[in-house]
């Protein structure tokens, strides 16, 4: 059976870390077919919408999307995107690896990533020339179905990050809906603030396994867990939703590389294996998983880890170890 | 002249670290009074409101108040505080220290949080049985407010936190306001996306020196600055209005060592140094934080710190060096 894949580079150093990992997929010797489709700034600057209608719907259809980074337009594209995956989680794993130099070396946590609503369900309005508001919508639905995911993802337990000590309504509503999902599901919890969990992520991050979160936290903590770990560079990310799911790096477009052919491109292929996982292809997404970490433990190495080596030389030392 | 001071030691450690803190401004020899008040756990234990009416009275007319911390009922207690004595910014420095161990020891940044807005505001309704929501408000009257504010503290410029990206009307508001008044005055800013210094603050610390946020942003970045400065036992905070000021670490009660006469108390005294600079005793609060700077160097260290010494040992040593 061929996997039809849709493949966005979008902007920046998308349009080479995006080729990376489609090398690396095609050399688990899966029969794959990849559908470029495009997104971001290069479109809307010829005058085009930043997320065309095609690409949207190409999404909407396929298994499985990898994109790679969209620029001034990031939140017109990957925004819809993910919803028009129906995604309803955002599995951000962030941890370090032998070679790599890190803050924090023992850190290897899962942030869950509620992906829908919070602020980001973004009812805006400018009541007056002076106020403006956003209605921040939390619902019991979409927090449990994100906590029967946490339970299947992490059954020894998970970690609640909420701010209903000030939220109380609507983060309590999140905070109350999961914990209850989990004790249904015989799934031990425990719940943090916020941050709290920001403070402990840089003093004892070994405390911390998987760690379920509104939106907007969500967002906050995997980009300091980044920063932690050594940098943007090494963190993947899958949107998971019933049917289908779209994965990318967390990193950007990172514009002051971009061109050069010395973008890191684990990130992305680490997103690819994640994609191998969800079309349960373990072994390969093991395989690549490894491949990636003999890489980083050996050299080559990109400029950003200290490196000389190009985009090119690292995806072929994947390659190689496959 | 007699300065009064409303003190309000509230829970946990609070009652350890604030009398500390009155040692030392005893020591200073300005004359003060010290008015103490009721607050926190312990008097919500004994059928009372956290926040006796008559303490709110008390903050809302005293020129100064030092705060310590409450435990359950620290939103109940803190966010009514911070609101009777009309503070519009919370100043929260985080700054390394020589002698005490950090993950990164070149930092030194001062956040200047929005204190009357955001999701504090917090108008939330449970619309139906499945949907909650919260009703951010952002105003450009409370932002041109903190970045006067942030003009007078940060003449050599300041970045501005923002979300603008998801929160277009609210965080845009709040942005395009800050950078309004700062370029009225002469000031020069950047700006950048919250997420984005999460990470940036535990790669390149030494690349911020102000960092302008709303409320929640600033909650949470400088919790997340705590950790890469060594732990919340070191960092003060101001919230200040136009006609008065309260003063109280970032720390909380911390039970498991409450009662036991080892509370680190430099996070409170330098509160108390702040409290010094409000009311222009500007060489005592030099002089305040140079003593703690010195005990910090050469000791005695409480056990959060990798010492074996008392509150007291450590309150001495300060005095002594004043
Ligand atoms: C581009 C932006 C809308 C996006 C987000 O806030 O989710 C980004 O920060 C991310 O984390 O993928
Ligand atoms: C106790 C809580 C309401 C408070 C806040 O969120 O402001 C605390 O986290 C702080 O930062 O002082």
């Amino acid at each position: 059976m061929t996997e039809e894949i849709v493949v966005i580079p979008g902007d920046g150093i998308g349009q080479e870390v995006v080729p990376a990992a489609i090398d690396v997929l095609q050399a688990t010797g899966i029969d794959f077919e990849f559908v470029e489709a495009a997104a971001g700034d290069h479109v809307a600057d010829e005058g085009g919408d930043p997320l065309p209608d095609e690409t949207r719907e190409l999404a909407a259809t396929a298994d499985a999307t990898l994109f790679g980074a969209a620029g001034e337009s990031a939140a017109d594209v990957i925004l819809p995107l993910r919803d028009a995956v129906d995604s309803f989680v955002n599995v951000r794993p962030a941890r370090t690896y032998p070679g790599v130099d890190a803050l924090k070396p023992g850190m290897d946590v899962v942030f869950l990533r509620e992906n829908t609503e919070g602020v980001y369900a973004g009812h805006e309005s400018r009541l007056t020339d002076d106020v403006s508001t956003l209605t921040r919508v939390v619902s019991k639905s979409a927090s449990e179905r994100l906590a029967e995911y946490a339970c299947e993802f992490a059954p020894e337990g998970f970690t609640v990050a909420h701010k209903a000590n000030v939220m109380r309504e609507t983060d309590g509503l999140f905070r109350d809906s999961v914990v209850d999902v989990a004790e249904a599901n015989g799934v031990e919890t425990d719940t943090a603030l916020m941050d709290a969990i920001a403070m402990h992520l840089c003093l004892r991050p070994e405390e911390y396994d998987t760690i379920v979160c509104p939106n907007l936290a969500g967002d906050v903590l995997s980009d300091l867990s980044a920063g932690l770990v050594g940098g943007l560079g090494l963190l993947p990310s899958a949107n998971i939703g019933e049917e289908r799911a779209l994965f990318e790096p967390v990193h950007g477009t990172a514009p002051d590389i971009a061109g050069q052919g010395v973008a890191n491109p684990c990130a992305t292929v680490l997103s690819a294996a994640m994609l191998l996982d969800y079309l349960d292809y373990d072994d390969e997404a093991d395989n690549v998983r490894d491949a990636v970490e003999g890489v980083l433990a050996h050299g080559p190495r990109t400029p950003d880890l200290g490196g000389d080596a190009t985009t090119t030389d690292v995806t072929n030392a994947i390659v190689e170890r496959l």
